[in-house]
C-alpha cells in the first residue's frame, strides 16, 4: 500500500497534503474491508467514520486534546493511526487488539467506552477537570444519532451548555443506530440534512423581495437588515443552539475540505460547539452501503461477495423471537419493545408481522421498561429484548416501575453470560445479580430450544408478573436431554446420581450433563438438576437433594455474588442443611474479549475444570 | 371550610364555576398548610400546583383518562380532590395515606411515580395500550422542569414525538428541582418565560415597517404574509415542535382560565402536545414561597413562622458534607458532584465554598456518575453523593464508567436502608446487592461520625479506586463504643464473647451492641464486630470468628440476598467451615412506608428480634 505503510502515528498524517490524505482514506477502507473480512468485527460504522477520523487527527494532537468515542466500534481507523495498524490480525481475540478503545492499549485512547452515549459525559468530566487544572487542550465528544437517542447523552448535553470552555462534540449522523434510527430528534436531524429550515425562510425572504415594488434604498437596507435577523433566529441547529450549542452543519461527512474547515472553526470557540457530520454507514463497500446493519457487526466474510461462510442456523435469538412471534398470533395482547435491536434480539420478523404492536424506542433502555409498564397497566402484555449488559441500565426501573407495581412484562434477557469478543462491556455477567433480590421477580432460564419456548409460552401465557428469561448468545440445541413439561417454579431431574448432584442453570445444564459422563469415567455418579428457576428457587427440590447427597455442585454462567448458587447456599443455610456445596460461577472481575470456549476454559467453567473441581472436593473431604 | 367541604370526588368540581374554584383553590392552600404542618411531607410543591390540578380535573375525568405524575410528590391536591381528603392525618404514616401515587389506593391514580423522571414513559406506553384497543380518552403526563433534566424522560419526549394520537405533556416550570435548576434546557425555558423570541421579533418586524416609506397596498400585504411566516418559524418551543409536539406556552399556572384554555385546545389534538406552564413553589404561603428548597420536604412545623420543631442536629449527610469540605480544603483535585441534592446530601457548604469544584448536574445520576469517572480519569478526586435508592439509575454506570477503568471516585450512598415515611419508592433497600458483586468495588459502612470521618478521608486519600460509602438518613452518635483506628478491609472488633458473635454492618452496629447487652441478661456472652468493609470482606476476621465462635449472626439494613450476610456465608462455605450463620436483613419484599423503628420493628430487625431469633436459634441447635 502507499501512504497507510508510512503511518505509525498521529503525526504522519500531517505531512500528508490533502490530496493525499484523501488517497489514504481508500486505503484505510481497503484495509479495514480486507482485516475485518477475516476476523469479522464492526465495519460498516468504521468505513463510515473514514474521513471524519482523519480529520480529526489532521487537526487534533491527540497525545493532549482527549477524544471520547461513543460506543467505540467506530474507532478501527483511530487504532490505524494510532500505531496499532499491525494489530488487526488479532481484533477481537483472546489477548488481541480490542473492537474498543482501552486506555490501557495507547495513550491516544482517553476513555474507555462500549455502551451507548457515555461519551458526552465522560468529556465534560474531562474538560471540566482540565478548566480546574487551567490546563489547554480541547475535549471532544464523538456521538452517533443513535446514541442520542439514549437519555444520558440528553443529561450531558444539557449540563455542558453552560460551559464556558471548549468543548466539542461531533454528532456523526448516519441516520442509524445499529437499525433505522427513530423519534423525533431523527426527524429532526432528517429534516436539517434535506431540508433546512433556514433555506426555506431563506426563499420566503427572496420572493418576498422579488414583490415589493420599488421601494429605494433607505427601505432595501431595512430589509436586509430583517433578513441578517431572522437567518439568525432560525438558523438551522436552533434545537441545540437552545441548549447552549453553537451549531455547525449539515457538514459532508466525507468531505475532507469541509471537515477540515469546521473543526479548525470548533477549535477556537470557547463554549460548547456542536459539529453536525453526515455521514455514510458502509461507505466504499458497496455490500456495506446497501446493508449497512448487517455489516454492523459481521462475521468473517468473503470480500468479492459480501457473503460470510456456512449455513446460518437459528440461535437463541431468533427461537425467542420466533416463540414470541407465535404467541402474539394467538393473543392480541401480547406487544413486543426493542431498544434499537429488532434484529439481534430476533424481534425482527415480530416487527415486520405486527407493526402496530411492536416499539423500537431507540436506544433508551430506562424508557423500554417504563413504557413496557405503561402498556402492562393498560392491559398488554408487554416482551422487551435487551442485551444483559445493556438491561443493566434499566435495573432502576425494573425495580421501580415493574416490580414495585408486580406487572406482567415479560424481559428477554438475551446475551446472557460470556458473549465473547466483544469484551468486557459486553458480557452478560451480572443479570442474575442484579434481578435475584429484586422482589416479585420470577427468573427462569432455558437449557435448549425446547425450554425457550415453553418458557416463553409460560411467561406471556401462564404467568402474571415481572418475569425474565435469561439466554446466552449464538446457538444451542433443539433439546439436550429429554421433553420435560416445565412446572411453575419447578427445576426437573436429568440424571438421578449417588454421592453429588449437580444443579444447573441454563446453558451450564449442557456442561453439567457432559461434566457427568465424565465422572462416571472415574467411577463417580452424579446426579444432574436442571434448574430452568433461578427465582423463586424450588426450595422443595434443593431440599431433596441436601437430604439425599452429600455434596451438591451449583453451575451458572453469571459471576457467584448474588447468583443461582449464593441463593441455594442461603436456603441450604435456611433450612440448616451442612451438605458441602461447590458454586461455580464466573470469577468477581471483568473478563476480557475472546471466544466463548476459549473464556469458560479460562474461567474454569468448561468440562474438564469443574469435573476436576468435583473430584478434587470429593478427595479433600473425604480423607 | 366552604366549598372543600362538599369536594368528595373529582365530578364535585364540575359543578363549580371559574370564581368558586378561585375560592377553592385557596381553602385547598389552608387545608394542606395545615395539614402538613401537623405531619410534615411535600409542601412547596403542591402548594404550586393547586391551580393546575383543579383545571386538570376540570377538563379531564381521571376515571378514564390517564394522568401520570412524575416523582409524584405533587400529587397531594390531586389526592384531595380524589376522595382523599380524611387521610391526610395519617399522611406517610405507618399504614396511611401515601405521599405519592398508588394505584392501590384510588382508581384515579394510573400509575405509581417515586423516582424522577418515568411519567411520559409511562404515559406513553399507555397511551400506545389505548391506541392499540382503540379505545378513546387522554393520556397524559405531568413533569416538572426539574424532572426534565432526567435522561429517560428525554428517551421518552423523544419516542413520543412520532405518535398520532392524543398525548399531552404538561410541563410544570417552577424554575427549580429540588433546588435551583440547571442546565441549558432551563436556561432556554427561562428564555420562553422571560423574553420568548417570538417578541423580540415581532418588535424588530413592527421596528422595520415602521421604518418602511410609504409602499402601497400590495407591498403591505405582502409583509403581513412575510410576517405570518416568520412568527410561525420562531414560533416559542421550538425545541419542543421540533421533536414533533405542539407547543402551548408558556401558560400562568396560577390562572384557571388560562390553563382552562389550554388543556381544552390540546385535549382536540390527534398527536402529541407540550404545555408549558409556569408555576411558583411554595405559592400561598409566604415561607415556602422564600425558601421553597426547605419546604420542598419539611417536618412538622408551627405554620404561624414556618419554623419547625427542636433545634436541628447534625445528621450523617452533614457529617458526610463537613469531611469532604474538609478534604476538599487539603487537597486540590478534590471535587463534589451532586445530581440536584446539594442540600439533602450535605454537599451545600461545599458548594458555596469551592463553587469552582462543585457540579450540580441536575437530576440525572446516570451522568453524575460517568461525568465523575470523566473527572478522576483526568486527575481529581470525585466524591458523588447520591441517595440509595436514586444511585439505582446509575447502576450501569457504576459497572461500566467507573469500576471497568478502576477509576478512583468516591460514591456516598446516603439514605442507605430503611428511610421511613417516603415509602418503598425511597427505602435504600439494595445497595449492597448491587454494588457487592461489581468487582473492584470497594463498599464500606460507617457504625457512627467517627467512622464516616474516618472513612471520608481513607476513601479520598488513602484509597485509589472505585469506593462508596452508605450511610443511613438522619442521625447518628458521635461515637457508639471506642475510636479505633480505621485499616483498609480491616472489622473491628467491640465485644469479645462466647458462643456467638454478631457482625453487624453500619448502623446495625449499634442495635448489635443493644443485642449483646439483652443476650447478657440470658446469660448469652455474644461478641460483637463492626464489619466496616462490606467488601473486600475481612476474610481473615470471618476465619478467626468461625474458629472461636460456634454461631456467626450478620445484621444488615439491606436486602438478605447478594449483601453483607451472603457474602460472609459464602467465604464460610469457601472455607468449608460448618458454623452455624444466621443472617439478619431486610426481607425480599418493597417496604412501605412508615417511621424507621417502626419499619425495624416490622422487619424483625430491632433490638428486641434479633435477640429472639438468637436465642431460637442457640435453643433450637443446642437441643
Amino acid at each position: 500500500m502507499g501512504y497507510l505503510d508510512s503511518i505509525n502515528s498521529p503525526e504522519d498524517i500531517e505531512k500528508l497534503e490533502i490530496e493525499q490524505l484523501k488517497v489514504l482514506a481508500e486505503e484505510i477502507r481497503t484495509f479495514l474491508i480486507y482485516k475485518v473480512s477475516k476476523t469479522g468485527g464492526h465495519l460498516a460504522s468504521n468505513l463510515g467514520v473514514v474521513e471524519l477520523t482523519l480529520a480529526i487527527h489532521n487537526n487534533f494532537n491527540t497525545n493532549k486534546d482527549k477524544i471520547v468515542w461513543d460506543v467505540g466500534h467506530q474507532t478501527y481507523v483511530h487504532k490505524v493511526l494510532t500505531g496499532r495498524k499491525e494489530d488487526f490480525d488479532t481484533l477481537r481475540k483472546l489477548g488481541g487488539l480490542a473492537g474498543f478503545p482501552k486506555t490501557c492499549e495507547s495513550v491516544h485512547d482517553c476513555f474507555n467506552t462500549g455502551h451507548s452515549s457515555t461519551s458526552i459525559s465522560a468529556a465534560l468530566g474531562i474538560a471540566r477537570a482540565r478548566d480546574i487544572k487551567k490546563e489547554d487542550y480541547s475535549v471532544m465528544a464523538v456521538i452517533g444519532d443513535g446514541a442520542m437517542t439514549g437519555g444520558m447523552a440528553y443529561e450531558a448535553l444539557n449540563d455542558a451548555g453552560r460551559l464556558n470552555s471548549n468543548f466539542i462534540v461531533i454528532l456523526n449522523d448516519n441516520e442509524m443506530s445499529i437499525a433505522q434510527n427513530v423519534g423525533g430528534m431523527s426527524r429532526y436531524l432528517s429534516k436539517l440534512r434535506t431540508d433546512p429550515v433556514y433555506t426555506k425562510t431563506k426563499e420566503d425572504i427572496d420572493n418576498f423581495l422579488d414583490k415589493l415594488p420599488n421601494i429605494g434604498k433607505k427601505a432595501r437596507k431595512a430589509v436586509r437588515k430583517l433578513k441578517s435577523t431572522v437567518k439568525y433566529l432560525i438558523t438551522p441547529g436552533v434545537f441545540f443552539e437552545q441548549l447552549g450549542y453553537k451549531y455547525y452543519g449539515p457538514v459532508d461527512g466525507h468531505s475532507l475540505d469541509e471537515l477540515n474547515k469546521s473543526l479548525q472553526a470548533a477549535k477556537k470557540i470557547k463554549g460548547p460547539v456542536l459539529i453536525h457530520v453526515c455521514t455514510q454507514k458502509g461507505k466504499g463497500y458497496s455490500y456495506a452501503e446497501q446493508s449497512p446493519d448487517r455489516f454492523h457487526g459481521i462475521a468473517p466474510f468473503e470480500v468479492e461477495t459480501g457473503q460470510t461462510y456456512g449455513k446460518k442456523l437459528p440461535d437463541y435469538s431468533e427461537v425467542f423471537g420466533e416463540a414470541v412471534l407465535k404467541a402474539a398470533g394467538m393473543n392480541d395482547r401480547v406487544v413486543a419493545i426493542s431498544a434499537a435491536m429488532a434484529k439481534g434480539t430476533g424481534l425482527f420478523k415480530f416487527s415486520e408481522t405486527y407493526p402496530q404492536r411492536f416499539f423500537d424506542v431507540g436506544i433508551a433502555e430506562q424508557h423500554a421498561i417504563t413504557s413496557a409498564a405503561g402498556m402492562a397497566i393498560n392491559g398488554m402484555v408487554p416482551v422487551v429484548a435487551v442485551y444483559s449488559s445493556f438491561l443493566q441500565r434499566a435495573y432502576d426501573q425494573l425495580i421501580h416501575d415493574i416490580a414495585l407495581q408486580k406487572l406482567h412484562v415479560v424481559i428477554g434477557v438475551d446475551r446472557a453470560g460470556i458473549v465473547g469478543e466483544d469484551g468486557e462491556t459486553h458480557q452478560g455477567e451480572f443479570d442474575l445479580s442484579f434481578l435475584n433480590h429484586i422482589p416479585d421477580f420470577t427468573i427462569m432460564a432455558p437449557a435448549d430450544y425446547y425450554e425457550l419456548r415453553a418458557m416463553v409460552d409460560y411467561a406471556i401465557n401462564k404467568h402474571n408478573g415481572p418475569i425474565a428469561i435469561r439466554y446466552p448468545r449464538g446457538r444451542g440445541k433443539d433439546l439436550i436431554k429429554q421433553e420435560i413439561p416445565l412446572l411453575p417454579g419447578k427445576g426437573a431431574v436429568l440424571e438421578e446420581g449417588q454421592q453429588v448432584c449437580i444443579l444447573a442453570v441454563g446453558s451450564m445444564v449442557e456442561t453439567a450433563l457432559h461434566v457427568s459422563q465424565k465422572l462416571k469415567e472415574h467411577g463417580i455418579n452424579a446426579g444432574v438438576v436442571n434448574a430452568r428457576f433461578i427465582k423463586p428457587l424450588d426450595v422443595e427440590l434443593i431440599k431433596t437433594c441436601a437430604d439425599k447427597y452429600k455434596y451438591l455442585v451449583t453451575m451458572e454462567d453469571n459471576c457467584v455474588m448474588g447468583g443461582f448458587g449464593t441463593r441455594v447456599l442461603d436456603t441450604l443455610n435456611t433450612f440448616n442443611y451442612k451438605t458441602r456445596l461447590l458454586i461455580k460461577g464466573l470469577p468477581e472481575q471483568f473478563i476480557s474479549q475472546g471466544s466463548r470456549d476459549e473464556l469458560m476454559k479460562k474461567l474454569r467453567l468448561d468440562t474438564d475444570a469443574v469435573t476436576n473441581d468435583i473430584i478434587e472436593m470429593l478427595k479433600n473431604t473425604m480423607l
